[in-house]
């Protein structure tokens, strides 16, 4: 039925275990998935978007190392937008809607094309462990199946309770069981497990929804995509609605309060701050008056909507009379309630940095049961778990990034040091390097080390060669060649600078904030050395970036080495951070009750911001 | 969140459901499909594929009527067949498979479309009763909603029970949750419930079978279609593939036969017995030496394929040890094994013929849940009680198909006046009058009673209309028109029929075996006439059948009406079958224990052939 022994097993086929499976298996692994409905392979549990603040860089991360979050989203999206693109690049934050159904069909075919890859469809009840290593699992089947490694990848499902009012039910997402079995087993060979919640919005018919008293929120005029290879290149794109609760819409809500499993005790554990219910909300920011409302497609054709920011266990009753309370949902007829749900997760300090666990060998953990949230999470962490699965049992060094290399390594660093108590969600101020870690150079910055373990294809590494050979021509191009006053002064008006009164090199009108490449691409000899190099829009792009943020980036990669040739100063014992005066209060309370003993440890406390960590330099004397 | 009050409400998305809430919607009623996961509507549980013998017909009749299983089987199709082509039109019977996850997807999108179906994704627990009238169901949120009636097409879900080998599990089908609640409540008002069995093949791998031993199974060079509307050509298609079992693959069989729970008394109920599993097929038919098994693709793009003809609950090595021992599955790889699946049905004795239950008033049943097997079985069903509960609530007179009308006539009869104690399945054997019931002219026969009820479109009528006009026409011609010898006997004679000696009228040579229409229609008047008049394929192909088999067809017709003219015929209280001496003798048996009072009771027996009536009636002086 199976091979008598697989390399990897990967349990779960969520976005964790599919690019787990992915990863695992390109790099030559025999893998096997197991889970639990092979018709549920990457299925997005709450909302159908990938990407967003911090989030979309991760996706260009994954896209980078030769993940398929990437690609299986830009072949399936229905709406694309570059967020944050007023603020720097540092800040520019991919996001994308998908065809929910397509999403998930793709993910299945492109696990299947995948030669190393088999599948089986089994509820994974328990580890086979010898020797505090993991050599297979059993499943509810009864069925044993062995391999060298084994990646746990269960998201919401273990001893998954579903909340939904004063009604609770067992399930790991609406409509599907909760697994068991494999949390009893793990406590009983000394894992701590924890329990988690968190909770998506009622579905609606779009049929039954006035848009005309919303906001059209289009798609970026000219979408981009997620992956550095060649995916399709979106055309047309379905719009997203833009509405507000109000005062009506919080006081029914608020009647529902005592039946509310958040408010009335039945849920204990701790929820994604930053995805809260629309009852936490309005519970913690009881001054604000509304709150936003997204309404958005499910997919291309289908008449199911999400109603983003409308989370909630309320009761159903509660949930429909609030909902019908915002403009433009007066008539909305609800498809699927909101609902919460609560599961188990494991500490993810029990971990490596490669998600290999500490008490048994060769198990890796990666996604949701790590305590984090989101499918952009999941995903880095199956990648992750699945590289470094294939690398152990094949005695290679592991692949782990740094927190100046990837939010990625920003990600599994804060996670085995810190832990984390409530949801964990990226967001750019968790990475202290942040002009470094753009979404425009996760191939630069990632590709080529990917490729060296085997996975980034060759192929990919050309291109990527390619794009920065090119911008960097590009540079020395601009860094060389002089503009008159005549050619830029217009667009400098324009935009209420200084005009220039004699010729420049080009590189330095770039630097100005009111200009941008596109006003230079537009002379003749710019335009004729591109098109004579063969330039890409996205390595003008690159340039841009490269030339208008030069000292922002110097600066902060001089700190990351800095930091790097730092990280083992020892601070003394009893260094007292009161005498910091400049510091956040936040971090002076927490450095003097954690008490570091390098500086890199201090540099990882949350709160403690790398500006912290530069006056802590100084008065330390470096 | 719902409408305060709908017409109707469907509970289930499976088949059934699916045909219910889209007729009683395009009809006009307000209709509410409460499903358990919205993902899931229209999911083949089985094997991905439509019609085959009997079950083509259906098909073609719910596409007269107005359904949609037609046409989605058209729009997703892999391979289309005609079977039985080498026998009469009586026999053609239309099959095709369907890519698995497109099917699905297009009945969501196409029940989408209708805008009276709203949707809601619950567990049904319950049925609200008032002066034993439906008037609602209850939720397992703990939500009430009202509607005049309600339609129940749980499947094979209530109270499910799932094995393999020793192991069970509860479960609606594999992965998916069992209902509950309804059964208990239903035998608390009064219904007879009793428990059914089926099951499924295991699913395996493609790449991991070796074609090069198996047969190719091709779909037909010109590939039909199911809807008489304008559907989509199918042009390329997925060819199927046939190996056999062989005494090896039984004695591994064998060898699991105290661990099924089958033979070990774990299921108890009866399954379908023209669907039997493999350890069925080798048992009962201990003779056999080989089965025929068939490995047929999921879909366009999936690895994944269905293993027709080993439907099995053996434990899963035993599974996977025989079915490697068949040949081009030598190294077969399980994606999910076979099991079967333990189910609520309830009599269908306690219907009327509107699929309404006798006990409640507005409370229909339709599909497994009356005990019957099959895709086509289920929806017809469903399409049956949406038409008869839309009719019903408006005080319209009912829709019911006579046994001469169609095959779901058939079913139904046979569903509601016999019962069933197995799984019933619908056989061209059950139809008395099956040269009238064909799968050519089921439009013929429906399209314009549904029109009238206000289902089937007046376009569609239209069609009708021009077909069978064009048809006769053309008949009109070749009864009229004359053909000479020189121009048909070589045809006749590469037939090894006798030549004709004069020239005849066309319409006498097409009764001859050996000369089908295209013999003539190669004719340059006849080619002339066919263009001008601008008939299409199947018009010329309706002409055929109506001037080949006309004899046939009349002496059919001519029975029904003498049966019907003589339904009410009484037979004498101690009439003694032992007299009949050419009748079956299952006849004579079942005729002697079951003492009809009527002609049409007595032909409604099973095992009571039109012949065997035609016989009573000669010796009763008729
Ligand atoms: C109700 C709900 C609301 C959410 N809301 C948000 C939100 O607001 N914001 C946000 O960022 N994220 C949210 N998420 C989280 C997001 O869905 C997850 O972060 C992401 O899907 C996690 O991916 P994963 O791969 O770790 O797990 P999942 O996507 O949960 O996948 C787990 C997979 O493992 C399988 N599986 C589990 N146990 C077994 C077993 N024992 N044997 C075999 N297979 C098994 C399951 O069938 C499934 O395929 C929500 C999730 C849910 C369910
Ligand atoms: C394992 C298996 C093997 C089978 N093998 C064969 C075979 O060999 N040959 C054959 O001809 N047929 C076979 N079938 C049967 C075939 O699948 C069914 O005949 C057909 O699907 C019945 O259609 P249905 O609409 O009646 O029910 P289903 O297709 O079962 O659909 C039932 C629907 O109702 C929903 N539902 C159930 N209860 C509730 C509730 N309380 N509230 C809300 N929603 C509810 C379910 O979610 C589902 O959507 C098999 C089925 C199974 C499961």
């Amino acid at each position: 039925m199976f091979l008598d022994q697989y390399d990897i097993i990967v349990v779960g086929g969520g976005h964790a275990g599919a690019e787990a499976a992915s990863a695992a298996a390109k790099m030559g692994s025999k893998t096997l998935l197991v889970t639990m409905n092979l018709q549920a392979i990457g299925q997005m549990s709450c909302n159908p978007a990938m990407g967003g603040i911090a989030k979309g860089q991760i996706v260009r991360e994954i896209d980078a190392i030769g993940g398929m979050s990437g690609i299986i989203t830009d072949e399936t999206m229905i709406q694309f937008k570059m967020l944050n693109l007023s603020k720097g690049p540092a800040m520019w934050s991919p996001r994308a809607q998908s065809d929910r159904m397509r999403f998930a069909e793709k993910w299945r075919l492109t696990l299947e094309e995948n030669h190393n890859i088999d599948f089986f469809q089994d509820m994974v009840s328990g580890l086979i462990i010898e020797n505090n290593t993991v050599v297979g699992v059993r499943t509810g089947m009864g069925i044993s199946i062995r391999s060298k490694a084994v990646i746990l990848t269960n998201g919401t499902f273990l001893n998954g309770l579903i909340h939904i009012g004063e009604k609770q039910f067992g399930g790991g997402r609406m409509g599907e069981k909760a697994a068991t079995g494999i949390t009893e087993q793990l406590v009983n060979l000394g894992f701590e497990s924890g329990r988690m919640k968190t909770g998506t919005p009622p579905r609606v018919d779009g049929r039954s929804l006035d848009f005309s008293k919303m906001e059209e929120q289009k798609g970026d005029e000219k979408p981009k995509k997620f992956s550095f290879t060649s995916t399709t290149q979106l055309n047309t794109q379905r719009s997203c609605w833009i509405t507000y609760t109000n005062s009506e819409v919080h006081d029914l809500l608020r009647e529902g309060f005592d039946r509310s499993p958040m408010f009335n005790g039945s849920i204990q554990s701790t929820g994604p701050r930053y995805c809260p219910s629309i009852e936490d909300k309005i519970n913690r920011f009881a001054e604000r008056e509304r709150h936003q409302i997204f309404a958005e497609p499910e997919g291309w054709d289908t008449i199911e909507y999400y109603v983003n920011g409308f989370s909630t266990s309320l009761p159903d009753d509660v949930q429909a009379k609030a909902l019908r309370s915002i403009p433009g949902f007066e008539k909305a007829k609800i498809f699927r309630p909101g609902y919460a749900i609560e599961y188990d997760y494991f500490p993810p300090t029990q971990l490596q940095h490669t998600l290999e666990t500490k008490i048994i060998k060769n198990l890796y953990f990666a996604g949701q049961i790590n305590g984090t949230t989101g499918y952009e999470e999941a995903a880095s962490q199956g990648l992750m778990a699945g590289i470094n699965a294939h690398l152990k049992i094949n005695e290679k060094d592991p692949f782990i990034l740094k927190r100046n290399e990837a939010y990625i390594g920003v990600l599994i660093d804060d996670l085995i040091t810190k832990g984390t108590e409530e949801p964990y969600r990226m967001f750019t101020s968790r990475a202290e390097y942040r002009i470094l870690l753009r979404q425009d150079n996760a191939d630069e910055r990632l590709t080529e080390m990917s490729n060296k373990i085997g996975l980034a294809s060759d192929e990919r590494l050309k291109r990527v060669d390619e794009k920065y050979g090119n911008a960097s021509q590009l540079v020395n191009y601009m860094e060389s060649q002089s503009i008159l006053p005549d050619e830029i002064n217009p667009a400098i008006l324009k935009g209420n600078g200084s005009p220039i009164t004699q010729s420049v090199k080009m590189v330095s009108v770039i630097t100005r904030p009111e200009i941008s490449i596109g006003d230079l691409t537009k002379l003749d000899r710019v335009t004729e050395f591109i098109q004579t190099n063969n330039m890409g829009e996205e390595e003008v792009e690159q340039s841009e970036i490269q030339m208008k943020y030069k000292g922002y980036i110097q600066k902060e990669k001089d700190n990351a080495d800095k930091l790097k040739r730092l990280e083992n100063l020892k601070i003394p014992a009893n260094f007292d951070y009161s005498q910091l005066k400049s510091i956040s209060s936040e971090a002076r309370q927490k450095l003097n009750n954690i008490k570091p003993q390098t500086i890199a440890q201090a540099s990882r406390i949350s709160g403690v911001s790398p500006s912290d960590i530069s006056i802590l330099l100084v008065f330390m004397g470096r």
